[in-house]
């Protein structure tokens, strides 16, 4: 008999409506012929409520304890679904992390999982029940609480699938992956299948769908997520490992990540080590460091310029200001109102033309592009906040995202231009994030 | 060094400047170099809102799951409890029934605690940590999360306490046991010292500081209770095993309990097993029944009567009603707006003239008696409602419960009245509560 896991986030099961809701949900699956294992998170805004209540004793509460404080929100949610199957005349239970042997390092708020001893979840399930297991939350070998960190229920759903063998279903508040965010981009469609890779790229350049270390697991693990609505019975989009097929589609969807400042450092002596020592000191500052830059101005002088949220950037000031002090000659130049679109698909890998018909979109529209970075299936252009939402439509359409999409990218090449913008720009490294 | 094990109840731990105030205590026993455990509850209307939740999903939950749930009220109180003592630079670990190896029965919502392993604890302690362990809840061997029932948390303390052989101390929003209930008897008195048996009388005559079960669990381990005011530094009441020295002091306290009903079954065929076939029939509709007396009548027929809570009046006519319709010439008669007040001492045993006392007060009030019924330290008279509060102050006052505790009972024998009022009246017993 096969078996399904079911994760369902905390807007899924917000009030005991929507709990009923993703219960009858597990029994349709069940009446389909499938063993049922429900990944459950905290209700609604109840993780929000623990850290207000922790707030209210401690500044600065230790991490252990903040864990064990809020493992209890999925503890509710489980045992109130099981409650709801159960009246609902399904047999059901519910577990911990702790009392199904989900195992993580002791590494207090972002604990990776070591092992999960599924023995105990097979018993279950072959006794004819729907199993339902506290996502985000994990145990130390000696039962100390630990919780994964943020997208942790994700890799719990992923975790759990991948040791069961099992088929993976995400439910959230949107029905998929789309090509870009509906809200701004009203002609975005949803994408029917996208690779581990293209989701990482779509989800670090602005798309919230998935949390990247979910991800990253499923990838490691070769687990099909399937992402859906838990409002409709719709498919949504299967997240899987790239084929052959899917390299002919060179851009698979646009992001637009908005409230970032850009950092310039000028006159940065080029000498071994001095980017690491600023990109360390910015880590130790807790500074999110995105979309660096460096070109060469003399043999021995480069700039440097990098991408931090907007939010970062008044501790950026400082710890950059005094690394200028430090430093003879370097100065530090700060930018805000700015935004990144990014367009990601791995059919970059082998066709040309992506970033000059993209570039040309913006031209087009007389948006000035600030900084561009690139990886190896994705490519951001840096430009005003107030030309964001614009930018992504018109990127959007230039690469036909929001029709069918084309399955040959001849017509693509038709177009592309002859110079490449990004001659100048030597990129270092994109996600040099808490290096 | 000694161990004091600290609980605090759900008042005590409801918002977060009691939880620092709490903490506090920790800390001042802790700097009189003692290692402290502290035993915690859920805050404050915590448990009433988990039980509203699970209703909106079911109206009759499954105990296994109701536990799951009900545990999570301890653990967000304990995790707030060690980051609150953190914060003031004690070190701290909280745990988990689980984490800490209570280990009980399966009987949900009420298991019987089996072990504990308190090497865990003694190993924290010894490392200078403040231990705090969730009250109330506790796991079977495979991990299942179980609840102590009402007292539960009390339960806990007694358990720890005892394992560790340390001093037990239980902070409420009361500062000790009374003579009676200061809000009706303004002299009421702080006892200093109780004995575990007077102190059950106590509770289940309408005394409601300590949960009986968490003093028979005190009484069975002699572990001495310290029953204190979490708003004060005074000592509070010690619930010790009965010394010779307390048998001089004839009553120890009065307690009031209103809201009763009084079920009067007459023509009652004395015949064996029908007693027991009524009180079983009653138990099964899960009404509880108390004071039970029978009297002969004629020789082959009896009247039963026993008192039950007003709100299971309705049952309890229903259950009454059949009942009758099947056994012939039996009628059943209902009373309501009683009370019962009572007096409990374990001088009782060895001291005549105390029921004497108790009648004379409440007659020269003018109150009159309904019913009688006593235990070998204790004795009860059932009133009219309206009686109750006057009734609790002239027999408080009748045994000089309110003035300094006269040490010798020699005036209290000159008093003695000749006749005893209890002739008639066959005793059958008083706690057949669930039989």
């Amino acid at each position: 008999m096969s078996i399904v896991v079911m994760k369902f986030g905390g807007t899924s099961v917000a009030d005991a409506e929507k709990i009923r809701a993703a219960a009858r949900r597990a029994i349709r699956a069940r009446k389909a012929g499938k063993q049922v294992v429900m990944v459950i998170s905290a209700m609604g805004k109840t993780t929000d409520r623990l850290i207000e209540l922790a707030h209210q004793v401690s500044d600065n509460p230790p991490k252990r304890e903040m864990d064990q404080l809020l493992a209890t929100g999925e503890q509710v949610t489980i045992s109130l679904m099981a409650m709801a199957l159960e009246k609902m005349g399904v047999p059901a239970i519910s577990f911990t992390a702790g009392q199904v042997g989900l195992v993580t390092d002791d590494v207090h708020t972002k604990a990776r999982i070591k092992h999960i001893n599924v023995e105990r979840i097979r018993r279950e399930l072959d006794a004819g029940k729907v199993v339902i297991v506290a996502g985000f939350q994990g145990v130390t070998e000696d039962g100390t609480v630990t919780t994964l960190g943020r997208g942790g229920s994700n890799v719990t759903l992923v975790a759990i699938a991948a040791s069961l063998g099992a088929e993976c279903e995400n439910y959230t508040d949107v029905d998929g992956v789309y090509t870009a965010d509906p809200r701004i981009v009203p002609n975005a469609r949803k994408i029917g299948r996208i690779s581990y890779d293209e989701m990482l790229e779509l989800s670090s350049l602005g798309a919230s769908v998935l949390h990247n270390r979910a991800v990253e697991f499923a990838k490691k693990y070769n687990v099909p997520i399937h992402v859906r609505g838990s409002g409709s019975n719709r498919k949504g989009t299967l997240i899987v490992a790239e084929t052959q097929d899917m390299e002919r589609i060179v851009v698979s969807g646009a992001a637009l990540k908005t409230d970032l400042a850009v950092i310039t450092l000028r006159n940065v002596p080029d000498r071994p080590g001095l980017a690491a020592r600023i990109f360390h000191t910015l880590a130790a500052a807790k500074i999110v460091v995105d979309d660096i830059i460096q070109t060469e101005i003399t043999p021995k002088l480069a700039t440097v310029s990098f991408t931090v949220d907007l939010v970062d950037l008044p501790d950026a000031r400082k710890v950059c200001q005094q690394l200028c002090s430090k430093t003879r000659g370097m100065t530090a130049e700060f930018e805000q109102d700015l935004a990144k679109v990014s367009v990601a698909g791995v059919g970059m890998r082998v066709h040309t033309g992506v970033a000059e018909r993209m570039f040309a979109a913006l031209a087009r529209a007389g948006i000035n592009i600030r900084n561009i970075t690139t990886s190896e299936i994705a490519i951001s252009c840096i430009i005003a906040q107030e030309d964001g939402p614009k930018a992504l439509r018109v990127v959007h359409d230039a690469f036909g995202l929001g029709r069918k999409r084309a399955r040959s990218t001849k017509s693509t090449r038709k177009k592309t231009a002859k110079r490449r913008n990004t001659a100048k720009t030597t990129k270092v490294t994109k996600r040099a994030r808490k290096s």
